[in-house]
């Protein structure tokens, strides 16, 4: 199976550094409109994460990445260049505290600087800091090719596939990762159609998925996220596809709310399950499901849409940001390592051991990504 | 366990007849603005009908009937009386075509001024058509209070509640159904909380079911359909409360969309999932199921909402508009004769036996009327 190439990019360096600029898909302006937003500065993106123009954690790990090469950028004519980015990278990464890929990037990119800082000039740390980052964005690529990769070997040929949230170009630095299987697998002549749960409260399957599938060629039709489990009942589904937060040791899974029924309504109609992330994803200090705080999250999101209020006033709302589908529900668990079916604490601990130590980065905070 | 008054009035006769007028709670400025419409003439009921000013199968059957009302007054001083009564019956069963109970609640009373016409001046026959239509609307009440009171014991004291869509007060002549048990509940002492669905794609739960809610002082709180599964799993629900459009002779529950993956996963989570519905919801004629065509409705429902359209110009969407529970998943069968557990072919036959011929009227196109 070929890996296509990323119909859209969530983000991008344009140029060299020192000199260049990060290039932002304003994720705010979809699906209405196109529009690249080229930034310069880190004032300029923290403004730009804040507004939630960029999401997904792992876009957002990549973002961060690149922020600390504009932070290196400003600071070439300053004395203390290193104390100047690392005033940046704080800043940066308070765009999101609870964001941990963010974190992520920053500490990588960072660490870069404060190794070189002493040794070289800061037009040539520049360059390195670009490189660090280039490097951290194409692991992220890496990752999404080989989850479509393997997932797309699961899937009958012209398969209908259902999924929920947005789990593709606009979420991560590649293909994405429930999403990269859809690409892969289409890429192959496989998908017939994808039914995009629209996910309230924040619509990222009716607004995001939506949007790329379509600009991507692959048919693609939304329905109301309570509607699938009669479609999957109904026999009209041949798998489910779906991202995650965090996988648990035992291989309970915490995605964004409105996963665990799907998981339900496939099991009962017989419609295999498969959940698609990489291993960093699988928090073996997590025992289950159970351990896993529930993130609830501002009313005003299920009161109404996009700035429109529908719910009378003086009613509140219940948000939770996610909920946790059991890992026995669970068909397979697609990582960038290959599939691995029917996950539980033996078989996810031997397929972190098999490569090393990856596991316990992953934190539901990430969950607020989305 | 007494039964409360209902707190708000989908619609009434204002007067008597001749001389009398329906007014209407106009449903679709709530819960912005309580709106009465008074109404004096079919054509002005058959525009209110068209508009979705009263919506619900069992409101709408009492809605006909005072309809009928209507056209007797006005043709008071025509000739062919029952010749105006009849066009005007036809005009109003027109204006949602698919409503079987619509059209029930014009036959009641059209068959009342077939029989008087011959006998009785126009005037006369007026006061018999809106005795024929109270008595209708009567019985409407009398069905809701009795579910109520059978319900209400179900439930244990301070209970935590779930409901799906609306199906109070604004959807039928009295206190309702899987809300006529919440509100005599809550007379007893005892609802916590009620958990609504906001129930996408037209909202009627964030809508309605919260606004009625809220009027009659009952604890209310909104979610988003994808949301209630993972509550459920929290253990932080009592019991789950639903309608039906149809109930097949083998306890299959045709209901509004997003109904089946709630009995699922209030399965999985050992919460009772209780349907409350009159028994002319029952159909015998119906096996199971298999046999329910499933509606799918106009897609822009779900591309937006309140005229508010947020998907990608160019991509479609899934629109069933209910799905079908299995038998095995109920609990229980809440109905005016009382608790009818774990209902099947066999406890469903015996039920409508002993009570004489009922069944056979009820249509999945009543679920249009929601």
């Amino acid at each position: 199976v070929k890996t296509p190439v990323p119909p859209v990019r969530a983000l991008r360096w344009e140029g060299e550094a020192p000199g260049g600029r990060l290039v932002l898909l304003d994720q705010t302006r979809l699906p209405e409109a196109e529009v690249e937003l080229r930034l310069d500065t880190v004032a300029e993106l923290v403004a730009a994460i804040r507004r939630l123009v960029v999401r997904g954690a792992p876009a957002l790990g990549c973002t961060g990445a690149y922020g600390v090469v504009l932070a290196g950028q400003a600071a070439l004519a300053a004395d203390d260049w290193l104390a100047r980015v690392e005033t940046g990278a704080t800043a940066l990464a308070a765009a999101r505290p609870t964001a941990v890929n963010l974190a992520l990037g920053i500490r990588r990119v960072l660490a870069v600087a404060r190794r070189q800082a002493a040794a070289a000039e800061p037009e040539a740390c520049c360059r390195d800091l670009l490189a660090a980052a280039r490097a951290f964005h194409a692991e992220d690529e890496a990752l999404c090719a080989a989850i479509g990769r393997h997932g797309a070997a699961l899937l009958p040929r012209q398969a209908t596939v259902l999924t929920h949230c947005n789990t593709g170009c606009l979420a991560t630095g590649g293909l994405g990762t429930a999403l990269a299987v859809i690409y892969t697998a289409h890429a192959g002549g496989g998908i017939r159609e994808v039914l995009a749960d629209e996910t309230r409260p924040l619509l990222q399957g009716a607004r995001l998925t939506a949007w790329e599938l379509r600009r991507a060629g692959i048919p693609v039709r939304v329905l109301c996220d309570g509607a699938a489990a009669g479609l999957l009942r109904g026999g009209r589904v041949d798998a489910v596809l779906v991202g995650a937060d965090r996988v648990a040791a035992n291989g309970d899974v915490a995605n964004k709310v409105g996963t665990y029924p799907l998981a339900l309504a496939a099991r009962a109609a017989g419609v295999p399950f498969y959940v698609a992330a990489p291993t960093t994803t699988v928090d073996l200090a997590c025992p289950d499901g159970a351990a896993i705080p529930i993130e609830e999250r501002d009313p005003e999101e299920v009161l109404g849409a996009l700035g429109r209020r529908w719910t009378p006033a003086g009613v509140g709302a219940c948000n939770p940001a996610f909920d946790v589908t059991p890992g026995e529900l669970v068909s397979a668990l697609v990582s960038e390592r290959g599939v691995l079916e029917h996950p539980d604490r033996a078989t996810l601990a031997a397929l972190l051991g098999a490569g090393g130590g990856a596991g316990g980065q992953a934190d539901t905070a990430a969950s607020s990504s989305g």
